[in-house]
């Protein structure tokens, strides 16, 4: 029997209260659902799937790092640290697999966000718009990455 | 038997040379290694799926307008006119059916183009930098888009 | 009997789908109504009016250059094109007889376009913002420029 | 006998100098022609016509004030206050019909002012370029809006 | 018994009409309503508070000068001067006494005005988007301040 | 006996040290003195305030959360987050009762920032200038929000 | 014996109060001593000059209109108005005979503005950082004009 | 015998039409005098040039395809695509052959052109400014580039 | 015996990673390599250092806030941080001894960065480009400056 | 008998072509007559004048440090420096006596320059547009200032 | 025999070293083989070709002086002035007789240049991007200026 | 006996008048202690410092040549010249041994200048706001650099 490629799904702040939030623009499902559906897909690719939220820039750099470290993929929602966190970006270009940068909407038609994201440069790829949809289809991206 | 849901995939200037063009940049899949895996995968996804380059702004425009009114999806590379076709953009913004924008590279870290896409804020979403797999995620996301 | 002068009322991109399109911004009329108006509008004003539409810009230029070797009046909505299209300046800025710029809406006031008109300066006139009644005060204006 | 409607003309700073200023940008019609033109283009599309100009923007902002408490149609031409009169424009913002922003060159070929017009964005909508004839031309665009 | 310490509370262009004016930005209160409130929380206070409103600039700035002459502290809402007098703000950084700016609505959340406030940088402090009760914040703390 | 209200105050980075930071800037009260104040005029007011500092973007949105889920107002000086950070906005955006952001001195009159606020649009107001005062003013704003 | 020539010497918002305000930037002069210094220097230079102060932006235009038909040269010092009264600038673009811009201290080097005087590029001359001295330059300058 | 080396020399939008346009921008010279300028110059050089012009940015693009695939030298005057087609800088950036861009004018002295070429960081070189002296300059550079 | 002087060598994010990271813009030297090339030659300075790193922004102002009260020289590579932690530089700007800011390359050679520093204002100098040799010279320099 | 003070009047690069040069823009006087120009206003105010013009940074430099160590009063027209010369601007920064910055015409009204002056912010006080008459105002000006 | 024209060549800052710099931007070319290749071209054309490098701004707007003077043509490469020297440009705008720019490589796609050339509006015409042959075909351009 | 390492020490316009200047900026060192320290810095490391001065582009740019053919290192200070001489940079890149450019007070800490350096990316490092220790800290890392 194969082990289960490990895939590390991460979320940004804010990310974890899903659900709770602005459903006009974030959609109805709850972190909880986001969990599940990631997992879920995560099962189908044969992907053994685990999803991480936090709000500390910090924190989710170390994750990076840990990544690295393992050859983890990672698909990633750096919510708000899209925007201005040049620390995430420094440790998302020494990656050692693929990285798949997700948004659930468009952050390119939020009027609020004019900065474009600083970490798109130094990611495998971008999916944005999609809903928790989104997060789907990064791991299909994924499992194609790692199928070349 | 059911019919099969047609799908337009639609691709800009240049785009009809892919495979003779930079292939540090593009891969080195040809137009016609493309149009071939647009139809296979859109094949797995019950999909009718027809594949059109052109130059002309003009007549990409006008496939955005047969496909509002047949109410078909829509996946769409504009090529270089993601940077300055707001023609497009209007064409877009009329569309009745998904319609997901895709580009071989992320245009977000050419250089060159300093100008984000134009049109992204009208399309359902945008996947990119998966070569000729944005086109295969596309088709996935059109898949689940329908689905819903 | 005078022969009437002739006038052609030239659209852009996107505009021959009037009535099919975000009817809050551009109003109910449909593109049929629009010619009927400004033909009706011309003949009160002992004008033959010719309206045409296209999404192509070699095109348009195309009718300018016919307009220009004819003397003929112009009406012109250039539609998304009022706002990169540098070679329809060009060939704006040969006009041998007056040519008004009209827009169904105000386009300063459209906020996804930061950009001014690139062919008002060329433009004999500029008439924004009263639905289709922009193309039938165009007329008007016509008329009187002529009659000078 | 049925009522004339009162529709105001204003005219903001240095208008009412007209005639004695830079012909070659302004034409040679003199304050007063513009006032006759004013009065005997509203005498026959059914307007009495007031025609009035201040070189005060306090004075402006009462006289849209007073429009707006009598739901007087108007037609401005703001001259200067175009490009910095954010006081003016919240004014108009609370007009109660139609209002037209009107010039006599157009303000977007003028290289001194590289600033578009604050005011547009709440006008009903702009003419601009025709000399006196875009008043002529906006007093008929109030009788269109006013019949509608 | 102790003489009250006079206030003056003025207000910019178009403040006046409050109560007429776009009941969903500034609130359903009057003008009348604005004077009320002022005296009232001003009484209580120890203040012998003087409301006026203009739309000359010229006016507000005399005021001021009147204000830095006596020794008045001033609570003052510059309206749509906010954002280009530099004249008032000349004015201001000549004043003998605390002066607060306020504002009904939070100025940085318009999306028409994109400058900042020009006058915040002589002004004791700011207050801004609680509506009405921005002047009685602000007229508690000119007692504060006066109370130092 | 009726409960008395809950309410947070939080503070950003460097807020902790006040007292041993730039005295001309800042004042000479020092960080006891702020919370001192806090509680006293809270107390007069019937609020139960707890006041709370950090230098964590990941803690001062988990505060906020927080608040969000007790429905508990908030009064928030975000210090230099106030300047970057859009993770603190998104979760501000998320309030569901009053926060009202202050600040001791005026950020616009500081030099060396030239940035304004990116939270501002997301609170209920702002007050800033009055030293420790811009607190207790903002209490009393929070009564006054609660009152109606 | 010859009629002294008349000159008009105008100053805009603020200026009547030299000497109340900010003596580290204006000098210690009160605006009597300017008074005072431009009509012995006139004097001197066979000049009947009449000074006059104002904060209103339509008064200074409307004195400016009257030189014009006067054909009165000026020494202007528009004061705040010298960074964005348009309205000033078209006055000044008609005067019919030299008008000379002064400034007591230079304001390229105040800080607070970043704007270039809009109404430099249609006076005769600009001299300033001089104090009181600019005005008796710009009498100087004008009667060199005028013996040309 | 030596067969001629083919080279095309394309013209974008508006220049057939050189002769009946500007000819204080331009010249006097006529589309079929450049026609005939190139052909001779191009004999004396050992080349068989043919001249192209169109006002469609597909076809100029298709052009472009043609001659790489042909290892056809070009000289090319884009006109005002110049300044926005990134579609024919894509195209141009295939090149298998010296392809050299000229203008008629020096467009970096066009006021109305802020833009800089968006063609050239791909052309083999640029020749501006002489006339149509600069299409006969662009074909000796190739014959040069040729020979090297 | 004299005790060593303390000297705090904070590292910001992702520099704990060194030697894992980019080689060819950050030479071959490990963190390990880092940290003793720093005690070495502290120790012949007569310092004894700490060399610390972390990737939370908040950790880094609380070392701040350490040395300032402790009167302890500091060498800062902020990484990431050097280009938006305005906290950061909040902190450092209550520094009570020589700080001196580390780059191991130079950060305006970095073309993914177009800003500058924002703490550089309010260090004591600043030292880039010499790779692990940065800190050696910012230690020497931190001597220099303490025997002054 | 008292010495005569000594006056530098310094002239940038281009200036000592006067005459030769665009006389619409500089007028008509040769450098010979700005020569003479200076010399005799400056005999008639008791200085002892001396003309020298350069087309080297490095002398003009130099010129200003001779004056800074033998406390000369200088006139300069910088010259096309005035523009990017900060290594002039420095030096300005250094003048022991008045220093007084001269243009012919106004360069705040010459389209080709959009930098204003760097040295004016150096200098005592500038005066421009003048011709010739400038630079005998602008020894006026010295007169005046050191009679202070 | 008929005299040769005289032509100077000039070379601004750096380019005498050419040879020893940069091989791969600049072309492997030495000064001295530039020298020779402008000589033979010269030659051939019927031109007394003199050759002159300087690294001094003053330097090379005298011999634009001198040119200026003796009606002598002149291909002039400014070097690193292209980008800043304003000076030049000023003497430049003074020629009498044809003068071409040249550059080695072509500065628009120089990244480290993000400025256009300052002296190309004043130029005859520019040529750029032919190694050495720039100054061969601007040698040729000048013959056919000449001719005119 | 070694022969000592030539070293030179460049410095740019008015350094040389080190001491006769703003000494709250540059400390109170005159340009002969600045050649001392250099002199007696340099011996204890093995170098003979040769220290230079001058307010030429020219020179300074000739100088860098010179150490360019004898792979002498430098130290540079550009002065003035760091914010505009694309000159000098172009120079400095051609260097052929360690060039370090140092500042005596920190750049980027100087309002008047908001330009950042423009040879900085071509030197090898640089260190900045030490005073004079800048160039002792600068000769010692020549010496650490040449010691690798």
């Amino acid at each position: 029997m194969t082990a289960l490629t490990k895939v590390l799904v991460l979320n940004g702040p804010n990310l974890g209260r899903l659900g709770s939030r602005e459903p006009d623009v974030y959609g109805s499902t709850s972190y909880a659902g986001l969990v599940e559906a990631c997992r879920k897909t995560g099962a189908e690719l044969g992907f053994d799937v685990e999803v991480r939220e936090t709000n500390d820039e910090g924190e989710i750099i170390r994750w990076i790092h840990e990544a690295a470290d393992a050859r983890t993929p990672v698909v990633i929602n750096p919510g708000a640290f899209t925007h201005y966190s040049y620390g995430l970006k420094d440790a998302i270009a020494q990656r050692t697999a693929p990285l798949i940068e997700v948004h659930i909407s468009n952050p390119y038609t939020r009027e609020a966000f004019r900065h474009t994201s600083v970490v798109a440069s130094v990611a495998t790829g971008t999916i944005a718009g999609f809903g928790i949809g989104s997060y789907r289809l990064a791991l299909r991206a994924l499992a194609d990455e790692l199928a070349d």
